[in-house]
């Protein structure tokens, strides 16, 4: 089956993912947000356009689903008031698989449209925003979405490390569901090549759609280390792994189905996105970056004032708070593949044996971020 | 209460009233078509664009919804092969309130494109359409959706008799649910003005919207009688209120709930129709023509094979399927205004009234349909 056909059955990964990993994706898009607004204030000199098309590729469906849209036109308006401009019009296109619950997102306009109107000194002012027309815009990012020359801005966080499907030919990843220290080496190629692909037609498709001088920020989730292997990646699915080898022990899983299943994901170095974006050749880097959030948010010391969030005193059981992350992202992989009947029973072996290499090392996700420029 | 929130209650009008209205819906749509291809037609040789924006206003969702959008396509697709020009890329914007079920309709994406491919001798051609970017568009239409001179085409069918909110200052209109010919004049005259405000503002809007040159094509439940509480628009209303008046007097429902109800509809002649167009003065009037469908649409004769319907046998019980088809769109203000404990009561009421009715005269819908092109 086709990533994207297992990921609608659960409305998506960004939905299924959005309650317990938004606090992850709040401290990426808060330690990424100097990167978009120096992207938004080159972009606006060079442009000062009539019409701003901005477009958040796998936007997912949750109560912040807003939050990065509403911050860029905040930091145009602010622009428009230092060059004594008028505000532009604004197309605002949020992107996700058609799984995605978009009703939801649709639902949310009236509120979304009042927060722009809200101005930074926290008054309600009628005339504080130009015209904002929203759009659904279903389908893969990997595959064209958009018109010709027709995007000015695109953002996506925490979505182009999904690949639009598992590796060919790695049926020897034995033991393991990701790349690991023990793949083979055909293994990590496999992945690699996957990626390759993916990320160069990804970047082909929005070289056709946005204009020249527009730009893109992009955050994976990534790694720093050359090494594909490396624990920075990929140690958060060997021990998801590991609980699924004690079942295939316990004859709860048959080892067949564990050798059988990989997670369609890549976790790329700055210099792997690097070489993509210059092998294919229709942007420009204008930035490169790799920043860290703890696999524990909680501890992250992110600014709760931002977000409202109610969850924010919870910093306990940093084992429970990131099962329940890896829950919502890989929970409609597992499922598709093993049935919902074990479930549970992966969790609760995965929290303990989160809980345990947390008490023992400081376990960090790593974000790759680049800012691009479409070229001439 | 705003008619857009009570709408929302139940996934839009578009949404609740499909599965019942659907086939007196096909039957406009059917009738309608030589205005769509002629306003095609015209709009090609003008523009012959590089990208065509086509907006479907009350888009609904269901199985059909994407019957309209499909065939203009389509339509233009001929138009290049005949002047031997290249197809051009399509945005699809599917409006509708932001209630309505887009999920849905994202989710028939696949075969939505799928359709697109196939040509008219009913192969499947893979490159027999130009690229097809479909987007979801929430909001009210008596309002701007769309950025300045943004949309090559418009299309509204069965949408625009709905009026933003129930006119004001009609409290005398006792015993009657809409217009009748026991409506005070104040009544008639209040509708009316609430008629006038709600186009002209739509006519505005989309005149800011509109390329140069754009045509829109809208077909309005109406009438052909210069009389605004004519049998022609009111009667099926009426019926109504007679059912609820025969309920006030069993006690059900209290005389002051039933006189302070009333549908925020207006059904317009083409005289008014035209006088809107020319004082608000963005479009001219290509074509307006006014076609007539059976209450009953099992008795159209419409032709089964266009549009696949399970139904189509059952030609049978006249007041049952009108029922049907007024119940999906009356529901959600019924409900609403009387609770939902009633609604039973009330369309089997109803429903012996237009059986009784329906054997003595040949009922039918009567359409208004516009065809306008944007003045330079």
């Amino acid at each position: 089956m086709e990533v994207e056909q297992v990921l609608h059955m659960n409305g998506g990964i960004g939905e299924a993912s959005y309650a317990n990993n938004s606090l992850v994706q709040q401290k990426v898009i808060s330690l990424t947000r100097p990167i978009r607004e120096e992207a938004i204030t080159s972009l606006y000199y060079k442009k000062i356009p009539r019409t701003l098309s901005i477009a958040d590729l796998g936007c997912s469906s949750g109560p912040n689903t807003f939050f990065v849209v509403t911050e860029i036109i905040k930091a145009i308006e602010n622009l428009c008031r230092e060059l004594n401009q008028n505000s532009p019009e604004y197309n605002v296109f949020m992107n996700d698989l058609p799984g995605n619950d978009f009703n939801n997102i649709f639902r949310s306009l009236d509120s979304f449209k009042q927060n722009l109107m809200i101005s930074n000194n926290n008054k309600f002012e009628k005339n504080s925003c130009g015209p904002c027309f929203l759009f659904g815009a279903p389908g893969s990012f990997y595959g064209r979405l958009f018109a010709n020359k027709s995007i000015h801005f695109v953002h996506a966080s925490y979505s182009l490390q999904w690949l639009s499907k598992v590796p060919e030919g790695i049926e020897n990843n034995k033991g393991n569901i990701y790349m690991s220290s023990t793949s083979p080496l055909n293994v990590l190629n496999a992945y690699y090549e996957q990626f390759r692909r993916d990320f160069s037609f990804f970047l082909k498709c929005r070289g056709e759609e946005v204009v020249e001088g527009g730009v893109m920020v992009l955050t994976f989730l990534g790694r720093r280390s050359d090494d594909p292997s490396s624990k920075e990646c990929c140690y958060i699915w060997e021990l998801m792994a590991a609980a699924l080898n004690q079942m295939v022990l316990e004859g709860i899983i048959k080892e067949e189905q564990m050798d059988a299943f990989n997670i369609p994901q890549y976790t790329p170095s700055p210099s792997e996105v690097k070489l993509e974006v210059e092998s294919e050749g229709s942007f420009t880097i204008n930035r490169l970056e790799v920043s860290e959030v703890n696999w524990n948010a909680f501890e992250n010391n992110w600014n709760a004032m931002d977000f409202e969030s109610e969850e924010s005193e919870s910093l306990s059981d940093g084992g429970y708070n990131v099962a329940q992350c890896m829950r919502a992202v890989a929970e409609p992989l597992l499922v598709s593949h093993f049935g919902e009947d074990i479930i549970e029973y992966v969790f609760s072996r995965y929290q303990k044996l989160l809980t345990d290499r947390m008490s023992k090392e400081k376990t960090k996700f790593f974000n790759v971020t680049v800012s691009l420029t479409r070229n001439a």
